[in-house]
């Protein structure tokens, strides 16, 4: 028998409880986390040396419906025995949703053509409860028509270092914003991010943006204004990771990877 | 100054914490919680004796959108003070949703003309993983025409013996179950029960009926055998409390009881 192919996983997870995804010494991270179930369910002779390489690291409290992975499986094992078999493993609050072979130069991250990301925001006069961790929240009300004005600005590629974290590992900071979607459902705005990727704290940075036009705070135009300072100073704060959401990357349709989870019909 | 109105307090919490509504000696219950928090609010001095009487107690595990109860205020405050200064002193997963004066009569159990739940279900090859502790999961797919089938037989006034749990304090069986609607969103199933009062597990209890049906463990007219039965032992094992949400109970308009909090409109 020749070596296993290389294997694409979808994995779903509720970030509150992580530092993140990106392994880190002593830390408790979802990277790590999944990588001892994978370890746990292939064996410990297996397992040294078994990695993930992912599609998007997120930050902690960030939450994700397809973080998309690549792993070199050092044992042979149907697609399906990878999932249930690893989540038998990994806490309730971690989920495989799909395994499936792939060619060998299909790479998670080098791979991917674009990202999305969801940002939920309670708009109420109460604090969330039941959705605490899970959506930001707005005590004053949120104009749409204002933040669509603002997100006009940044559609297309553009330097986004003023929506760019310090530390942040990326080679450039010019990035291809493809999609900001603005809708309502009941009291909860959904922000819709496209991207072919994102800087570190980049879509926290826009959301914060967005909330100070859609509240009155900033006019619309103040949006292009902080895109051309290309100065983290000149936009807003760092808007809190609750309500974020990795949605997932998009590949091109060769790898023939899914592109629906069922939690896509949980969230609002 | 003469004594403060009767006031009415709507409340929302995810239960995976705590050990259902309830007071207990020593244990971790929302009542006790909320009944901490407001004791903060109004100073120690004018906390004794200040206790809330509720619509509808729910089981540990069980979540609440709209939980009702009554208390007689101690102290004078503004309806919307109550809500912003508890809230300041529960933790993130209740929430008071709003705070209105009610008509001495007014009682949170005892004027309840009706009570409702919603139950999520997941049916998916994968367990939950964003909404673990939220939802119950079916692994084989469920007969939605099944079902109904099922619990149209329920609809009416009836004995409801074989889905009440020992211990359970109601001084009748006898229950009217005006509305059972089973509807799919995506891959996530709801369950919407409503009745004049519901008994000690009688939701998660006709629920392991009907997901028996749905996966063609029994015939729909089994549900009419068993509720016949008046027996408990005829039933399918009680459905565990994840996915149940207490989504409120139904007043007399008189009492002008708000219908609707924002988090009806985050759940599918």
């Amino acid at each position: 028998m020749g070596p296993s192919p290389r294997l694409a996983l979808g994995v779903a997870y509720r970030g509150g409880a992580y530092q993140g995804w990106q392994s880190q010494p002593g830390g408790r991270t979802v990277q790590d986390t999944l990588e001892a179930a994978l370890a746990a369910f292939v064996g410990t002779s297996a397992a040294e040396g078994l990695r993930t390489v992912c599609a998007g690291r997120t930050d902690a409290g960030v939450h994700a419906l397809q973080q998309v992975v690549h792993i070199e499986p050092p044992v042979a094992r149907d697609p399906f025995s990878w999932v249930r078999g690893t989540n038998t493993f990994l806490p309730a609050d971690i989920a495989l949703q799909w395994c499936q072979p792939v060619a060998p130069h299909f790479h998670a991250r080098n791979s991917a053509r674009a990202r999305r990301y969801r940002f939920l925001v309670l708009e109420s006069a109460v604090r969330p409860a039941i959705e605490s961790g899970q959506c930001g929240w707005v005590f004053h009300p949120l104009d749409g028509a204002a933040m669509r004005l603002a997100a006009a600005h940044w559609l297309g590629e553009h330097d986004f270092s003023s929506f760019r974290a310090a530390g942040c590992q990326s080679n450039t900071p010019v990035k291809t914003l493809r999609r900001v979607d603005i809708t309502q459902r009941g009291a909860y705005w959904r922000f819709e991010f496209e991207a072919n990727a994102f800087l570190h704290h980049m879509v926290r940075n826009l959301m914060g943006c967005l909330v100070a036009v859609g509240q009155g705070r900033q006019p619309p135009d103040w949006a292009a204004a902080v895109l051309a300072a290309r100065n983290r100073d000149a936009a807003a704060p760092t808007f809190p990771p609750d309500g974020l959401y990795f949605m997932g990357p998009l590949y091109d349709a060769e790898h023939n990877i899914p592109n629906h989870v069922p939690g896509m019909d949980w969230l609002p």
